[in-house]
């Protein structure tokens, strides 16, 4: 598990999704894995009507699960709202930093979203765990303010402040010889399934540096 | 976490869903709590395009879980196909049961399903693990033969075989002193609610018994 929680928190409708997508593919293509979490205090829908999975918490399973070579999912209920550290504890693992979507309430170090045509003012400003403020604006707080759409000045600040003691995951990939940029979800797949097919070879379980190349005369159809 | 786990088998189109949904609330309506694994082998979308928490798996998150008060739900990419027990150990816990759908290499108990119109043959005839067939043919091997549809005689079966230790949970409703039968849905939403509000409250954390009576003068509305 990781220890390292940082909340993306704002009122509704000001961008908080938009955001944590721009940081998680901002931290993702910097070669970190993240977690999300997302605070639904209403209750959600997942699944969907007539699948399996959905038949089967539908017929009264208090919890169902879909296990796949590749994705894994989980669908329970539960009696109460669960605390940020339980469900790390308990759900969150091989990721070097969790991101949640709402816990204002939560004693994790926090970044508000503001947006003014939204609201006229901010919702942490008393907030000793606000480290930055991703806003349209300029508010009088002492802590950092990015542009609500600089989520690179944003991931360096978070990089900095949280993850200096991590070192990422890289990967790349050429194919002909010429550099292929590789989209954040093929990303963390690409180095997912590789760092887990040779994570099971002898000698290979503390692998530095992998390096996979596939050739062939003919090319690859 | 549960240690009970049963494995419902067959080829495709058998039914394996429709009587793994029969058998859930059979057992459900008889007090168990039933968790469900749904083992797919050729992957699964869960999630609904556009939904906050498929923003955020599509951006690049390698886990993400969504959490409100009465459901938790977490979708995770894995590099392989997990076994049974590190999926029960690691997700599965507050359950009496475990059904599977799938998982027919196992060691675990099984039921097959058969239906003469899919197949001639069945698929678990050598296998030690076979506990019962629910079907619509009779065969010639040595394990009890339900017919397909006869859920309460194979609850009867899995009660007895695996669930004598077991005491369940029973619940009952009245209102304005008639009975009123409770759906295996809100069956188990009734009895978590109400045990996970009892339990935290002080001298009632091994409570046997439990009556809530509600009473208004003027009736409910």
């Amino acid at each position: 598990m990781t220890d390292i929680v940082l909340s993306i928190v704002g009122r509704s409708d000001t961008g908080k999704t938009t955001l944590l997508e721009k940081l998680v593919r901002e931290l993702t293509s910097r070669g970190y894995k993240v977690g999300t979490i997302k605070h639904d205090l209403h209750g959600f829908d997942i699944d969907r009507e007539g699948k399996d999975s959905w038949r089967h918490k539908n017929a009264g399973a208090t919890m169902t699960i879909i296990s796949s070579p590749t994705k894994l999912a989980l669908i329970k209920d539960v009696a109460f709202d669960t605390e940020i550290d339980q469900i790390v504890a308990k759900y969150v693992d091989d990721v070097d930093i969790v991101i949640t979507e709402g816990y204002k309430q939560s004693k994790k170090p926090k970044i508000e979203v503001f947006r003014k045509a939204a609201y006229d003012d901010l919702l942490c400003s008393g907030d000793e765990n606000l480290v930055a403020i991703a806003t349209d604006s300029i508010h009088d707080v002492n802590v950092p303010q990015f542009n609500i759409n600089d989520a690179k000045g944003l991931t360096d600040l978070v990089e900095e402040k949280f993850l200096s003691k991590r070192v990422p995951l890289r990967i790349s990939l050429e194919v002909n010889g010429n550099p292929v940029h590789i989209k954040p979800f093929l990303h963390s797949m690409l180095i997912k399934s590789v760092t887990g097919m040779i994570r099971v070879l002898k000698g290979c379980s503390n692998s530095k540096t992998i390096t996979v190349k596939i050739e062939r005369g003919e090319g690859f159809s």
